[in-house]
């Protein structure tokens, strides 16, 4: 029988997202085998995420600073806010570096299945966001999926009235999409949003 | 962009087997959005298998004692020796609860491609084992792989004279397996190892 330590560790594993319990065990094993190097190398990484990251208090993301190293960086555009469901998004995001304004992370969508409502997300510190000014346009960059559009869709209603310029991230083939495999849904949202070539 | 001590958890665990950058990446932020309790669990799990786990000296198993809990355990005979791959071949074996003799873990196979020849296994300790005396039988239960194999003949032609029964795991159909599904070279050694009913 493994020790109740190994049998633990792979407990744990198993838990994040990714990892089944064989897989966690296989890891366990290859961390077992690398208790002196890449082990220590992993506790000390998951030390400093611990005690080092907060959440910024204006708009969600998670970095070692608050306010976060976007929000509080003079050369991004403060008067852009591109609204995300998930501090991954923006990071997928931001890994684009197209985006120059600041974020706001809402930390999940709309979802009736698994009962999160607009009071759950981060939605009333946006508004307070938009509604102190200064904000010229907010970017709606929710997953094209159902329950991020409907996301967006209840934010747009929710930011009507304000003086400010709501958009959404295109729709379309993704680069290097070929057509023959692309689902109907897509296809029509880029024949519906074509353009002048 | 994602701070740096997020970029490192996330290099970190991405070296685990089974887990690439993008999943690596989720993990991370499924740990940091739980930082308060399913990462110090890990952290704790880690630090235990980092401070208590040592090599068996006499089979080469990862216990917190040495000699392991295996060897060490008076109700397990110690006539019988099951000589495995890995430490994840023994906990394998363990859990089909059948063995109820010791272990010797070789800590691989051997293997031109790779460069393993035999003085890189744990064999030698194997065999001053079987030397000592007071063993009956040598179960070979090398993976049924080309390797696996080559190291079962390698090892059962060094222990040749010694007054040691050697024995190989079974090779047949898989508990559950369709013939349909299974690979020539398993239904052969089926067919040929075929007994009276």
């Amino acid at each position: 029988m493994a020790s109740q330590e190994i049998e633990n560790l792979a407990a744990a594993l198993a838990r994040l997202p990714g990892l089944g319990p064989r897989s966690a065990r296989r890891a366990v094993l290859w961390l077992v085998k690398r208790r002196d190097q890449a082990l220590p190398q992993l506790l000390e990484a998951m030390e400093q995420v611990r005690d080092r990251l907060v959440e910024c208090e204006t708009c969600g993301n998670i970095d070692t600073q608050n306010p976060c190293g976007v929000c509080a960086d003079p050369r991004r555009d403060a008067k852009s806010i591109c609204v995300v469901e998930d501090v991954s998004d923006l990071w997928a995001l931001d890994r684009a570096k197209l985006f120059t304004g600041t974020y706001h992370v809402l930390g999940g969508r709309l979802s009736a299945l698994d009962g999160v409502r607009p009071e759950d997300l981060n939605i009333a510190p946006l508004l307070a966001r938009v509604e102190a000014g200064g904000v010229d346009e907010v970017v709606l960059a929710m997953n094209a999926t159902l329950e991020g559009q409907t996301t967006s869709h209840y934010i747009a209603e929710r930011l009507e009235g304000f003086p400010v310029r709501i958009t959404q991230l295109a729709h379309g083939l993704p680069v290097g999409g070929e057509l023959d495999y692309l689902d109907e849904g897509t296809l029509a949202q880029a024949l519906r949003a074509r353009r002048p070539v």
